[in-house]
């Protein structure tokens, strides 16, 4: 069985957007565990070495200096602060950097690494626990999460909006949107669950077929944060939501639902939903994290339903609400409501973080 | 920013064996949680793949049929099933599958689907709260975890040794060996600590070369489970220990410590050290996850360490001690005592599971 001295291939696995339920942040139910997580320097990399995510906030930034040329700023969540140095870039006054993460100290080092150290104040701890010294003109955040809500985030912008923002300040990114279209998955669900009816069969002659069932469940029980390639896509997609981030409020955010109504391209069998985000700054700035976009460690968020046979033209309608869960705010509940034509509505449950609590 | 149809190229992400640390199975601070995570789907999919353990076990079970046929066997730890089903391929009178978790009710379906309902009988829960009606004549497991300690499900394997097998009973496998070398990652621990001097300055024009020691920090304090090409390897490896089934206590578990001594190919940084295992049968049939053999779902465990640079015959030396958490006894701690010839020795602490208790 074992022959200690064959060499083998190296396999170079990337691992940028690959099929997983939530893997990157550990998420147990407590604020500290979600501090603790964004300590972690995985997470950094991956954020600054999302292109698209770092290049949209630099070019809003940067395109906004007129709002920002000596003005002051607080950057909610700095993480690695580098949204705060691009405020100094862009002329800023003065930048308060809120970070409740161990990743405050790096900030300090970075902001004197870049000559900034006068300019950039790093604030350690819970916006919310903490006493700035001044009202500021803008506040700059990259607070979105997998599905826009996971993890919410944006409530400590409303907190700081709410506290700390100057009538008339302004808010980067003001505005965010969230899309839902049918797919028909091909490539990956169908082989995953064939897996059991097959694979055990041939290999060991054992019948798994029972296990398929359960397979589904699972994966039909939690939404999946994975790249859709945009040939997944049955419809055009839908809007579902606007958030308009100088009037939101944290009730409005508890639960967010919307109606849908899909015309089909044509004959398939839809087996899930992709779900996605775009947020918007002043001066028609978009970071999309469409399937028809450029990769984000976003990637999209998939939730599988039962397989609908469609027809072109065939309608798939139904309701779909994102709720906070009550034991952590941070996590979502997931209910879906689904037909197509004149099928029966499905409902199904999909927990995001956490055990369903 | 956003062009929302373009469609852009399906890339197709193999999550076989990939850098990173424990994703598959979450981790918190108690055994509920333990035993859900293995309630999870994807585990069992990975592990029914993974052809060379599943083989290992299947042919280890039926090459010792002489000790299996009408006899009586405990499967610790069942998961879906499949080593309880070989035990009856291989002629057992009766096998009892323990299993913890809900895939309990997946291995009734499991049996029946093989008409073996009558020969296997499911406990859901845990085997040191169960009431068996008869002592049995073998037990079989696959309890091992990364580094083979991580996860201790040994104990559960040693409570049913010393409780429920006959006298002269077997155990499947009966022995357990952990191997360690040094390393010289070029590949991917450099890369991910140049990014930082790089990326940000190329893409950005920021100065983020201080996140570097951070990042090293990160990467440092914790194992990494991932697949190590032969070719990292810069000496032959040691083996750390050897762990005899039938005699090992639980007090032997809560530390494993062994001294080594390498001496190297020749001239290299060596940045890490690569710890594996592998476990024995009767019938010298052998299931290693050494990185010289086929790859496995376990694939090799990397514990980064200080860059020293080495030349031919340069011996590396120190100390290697895994620690059970007392915070929770299924996560381990790792301390790594290492230098290279006449350099001062250094000391690295490593973390494998929840957040350093």
């Amino acid at each position: 069985m074992s022959n200690e001295f064959t060499p083998i291939d190296h396999k170079n696995n990337s691992d940028h957007c690959i099929v997983s339920t939530l893997k990157k942040r550990k998420c147990t139910d407590d604020d500290n565990s979600y501090f603790r997580s964004y300590a972690d320097i995985e997470i950094h990399e991956d954020m600054i070495a999302d292109s698209v995510r770092t290049s949209a906030y630099r070019t809003a930034i940067l395109k906004n200096y007129r709002q920002l040329y000596k003005k002051t700023v607080i950057d909610v969540g700095a993480g690695t602060g580098i949204l705060s140095i691009f405020c100094v870039q862009a002329g800023a006054k003065h930048v308060y950097a809120v970070e409740a993460s161990d990743m405050a100290r790096q900030i300090e080092k970075l902001a004197a690494a870049n000559n900034m150290q006068h300019r950039i104040t790093v604030l350690h701890g819970k916006l919310e626990d903490m006493n700035l010294p001044e009202s500021v003109d803008c506040i700059v955040s990259e607070w979105m999460g997998h599905s826009l809500l996971y993890e919410s985030m944006l409530e400590s912008v409303l907190y700081a909006r709410d506290h700390w923002l100057k009538p008339g300040g302004i808010i980067l990114p003001d505005h965010a949107q969230l899309f839902m279209a049918p797919i028909a998955d091909a490539d990956h669900l169908p082989p995953r669950l064939s897996f059991w009816d097959t694979v055990p069969q041939d290999m060991y002659k054992i019948n798994m077929a029972s296990m398929r069932t359960y397979a589904e469940q699972c994966l039909m029980s939690r939404p999946h944060v994975m790249e859709v390639p945009g040939y997944w896509l049955q419809s055009h997609p839908q809007k579902l939501c606007d958030i308009d981030l100088y009037t939101v409020t944290t009730a409005d955010l508890k639960t967010i639902e919307a109606s849908f109504e899909f015309s089909c391209f044509g004959s398939t069998d839809i087996n899930g939903f992709v779900v996605w985000f775009s947020v918007r700054f002043p001066g028609h700035i978009t970071l999309s994290t469409s399937p028809y976009d450029s990769v984000t460690h976003w990637c999209q968020t998939v939730l599988y339903c039962q397989s609908m046979p469609v027809e072109q033209d065939s309608k798939v309608q139904g309701h779909l609400e994102l709720r906070q869960s009550q034991a952590n705010h941070r996590h979502l509940h997931i209910t879906l409501k689904y037909r197509a034509d004149d099928q029966s509505e499905l409902e199904q449950v999909y927990s995001m973080g956490g055990d369903g609590s």
